[in-house]
């Protein structure tokens, strides 16, 4: 299995840790976003969405979507809850996370990170965004270990991505005690060091 | 089983289809998003994301985000592809829906439909991706009748949701020949009248 992406997106590392994890087998093909190579006409006969990552099997058969590629990846595993209603919800996070975090604290960080904006720089309404997933995050982490329950599964990943990286994006996650605790149990949970 | 929901909101009629085409008995509860009833605390004691739609089950339990609720009334129906990978590529539309889709067709839609905003008002960014979005499913559905294969599954409910309301978000779907035949198609199968 090959996976194209860039080592610094977190939705690209969400499928690394997982493989990681599972000891599944993978080329890591890089893939620079900033230099536009999930764009190129030869990325985009791979996969015509232009998106980091993307999975290749060997059969040739392609996978994108970063939660998508970790749903499949993980099925079989202790990643997903056995209890249908438990993985539902964990579902429910995966969604979540792509519609309401994601697309605020990710881009934030893309943008501070990767194109070197300053924090005034932002968009005022995706600073707003963010604040609000972290507190959801930090309100639901105050009565349960991780995000489905006391055991670790692919909300975790998921969530663990951009939530550990928030202060890249200007993010200051003083206040989210919780949040902070979770973030230090996901790691150690998937064998990752802290970020600095 | 009550499913909270705004009957103008694709992402709440997304719940409705997949119930009615289950034959699931459920109890419609109006939620009006315009008059701010999913931001209120009664409310956001149901569910803390603030979101229509949200299911709530007889013992009590609720789960959010249409996409995992549709994925988990559906789970031993044929709207989910038997075949694993069938389903991972399902999982992969869901999610694209809900990241290069829904923030741009269904964004612009609710300005004009529900807020009354001139196609002129409308965020040309927005614009851009929502036509990028329909560029790569009509690229797409010239090759295969519906989104996974030639069978309906739930990437296509979650897809139809709002892309046959687009023109109600400023979108001319004239040049799109395959998504209107995939169009008549879906609503066919899910037994839909045309939107006028």
């Amino acid at each position: 299995m090959k996976i194209y992406g860039d080592i610094k997106s977190g939705n690209c590392l969400k499928v690394k840790w997982v493989c990681d994890r599972l000891a599944l087998p993978y080329t890591w093909i890089v893939i620079d976003i900033v230099k536009g190579e999930s764009r190129t006409a030869q990325f985009l006969r791979l996969h015509s969405g232009g998106q980091v990552p993307v999975v290749e099997f060997d059969d040739g058969r392609t996978l994108a979507q970063s939660n998508a590629i970790i749903r499949y990846l993980a099925r079989d595993s202790d990643l997903v809850p056995a209890d249908t209603f438990a993985a539902a919800k964990m579902d429910e996070w995966l969604f979540w996370e792509q519609y309401s975090h994601e697309p605020a604290i990710a881009v934030c960080r893309y943008q501070m990170y990767f194109l070197g904006r300053k924090p005034g720089e932002l968009d005022p309404d995706k600073v707003r965004r963010g604040y609000a997933a972290l507190a959801r995050m930090e309100d639901h982490l105050q009565a349960t270990r991780f995000m489905v329950g006391e055991a670790l599964s692919l909300a975790d990943v998921a969530l663990l991505a951009y939530t550990r990286l928030a202060h890249q994006g200007g993010f200051d996650l003083g206040g989210y005690v919780s949040v902070r605790r979770w973030i230090g149990d996901a790691e150690k949970s998937l064998g990752l060091p802290p970020v600095r």
